[in-house]
């Protein structure tokens, strides 16, 4: 069994950030030697997200309206009270929506992926470096 | 270590369709010989959803309605626009609150679900053949 | 390669309840003697939750809220209609919110995890005993 590992860290520069991270994980996992296995691609933190879908622009805009109307912004929230200047619940809600990492197979060397899907990240609350662990795990 | 991979191709003769895979994850497990490990199931579509719940067929009608009054189908949305008919975003967001993938644990020979959990499939956007890996990793 | 299985039982005194796994999840890894790997947490009932998230208790108020917002405890749901008193599709939906499981790094013997990040577990129907697994998978 081999084990590859790698963190990324990226720093959004604006406050919500969707980026396409296929190419670095197919980096990764040539890096890795590794053919066949499990890749967990995991967001080290609760205001960032990990997901598998489309990286379509359009999509990625609706994406944002449709967090924004399920997940909204409001001003009594609890989190962070008093701490902050503004709760960033919703944040935390928008990561639980998309979810925090995505697993994808590999297989003969290659994503188990479709034709479209790609691992979006996405910085819910950007201005500070994140990190990001790809994990590679097979033979 | 052992790795077993079987790909399903499903074709859904509806708009949205839910289906147990609980019985095909238990076969792919059956034939790999792995006693302990892990299975991911993987849907490879991004208008798909792989997920751990009941099967029951009240519970499945009360999704179906939960994930339109959340995910609507709307017109303004950018997703494709001008490409296709009709922007199929509302089906990404579904795909997004139900997951693409699930992890399931095997222990002496058997798959981790308590006793009314299921590996749930959804095509949500049907009428064509969709993949879905099931990966079998342990020993 | 080995592999480390453990078994929680928690039996929630309300309805609904958060909890940190995360010191049940390292004192699993220490006992696992493993690495680096990957680390399954899976509730093993539908009307529970595993999830990444801050554990902080303003934030798990707000979840609490936001749950009841989008998945709110409804009087017309089909889901055990006629066998239960009150269909508890509500919790369901809330768990599928959520999710049912966690995949967790392992490298040089620590969890990936941020500063903030804990394996949260949610019992959203308490009252009963219920079953998560821990599987520990690595080197």
């Amino acid at each position: 069994m081999k084990i590859y590992n790698e963190y990324l860290t990226i720093e959004c520069k604006q406050k919500r950030e969707f980026r396409t991270l296929t190419e670095s994980v197919k980096s990764a996992v040539s890096k890795s030697g590794i053919r066949d296995g499990m890749i967990l691609v995991s967001a080290l933190h609760s205001n960032a997200a990990v997901f598998l879908n489309d990286e379509e622009q359009g999509l990625l805009c609706d994406i944002e309206a449709w967090l924004d109307q399920l997940a909204p912004q409001r001003s009594d929230y609890q989190h962070a009270k008093g701490i902050q200047a503004e709760s960033n619940a919703a944040v935390h809600f928008q990561s639980l929506l998309l979810g925090a990492h995505a697993s994808v197979g590999l297989t003969d060397g290659r994503m188990d992926l479709g034709p479209w899907q790609h691992v979006m990240y996405a910085d819910l609350d950007g201005f500070r470096p994140k990190r990001i662990l790809i994990k590679v795990m097979g033979e």
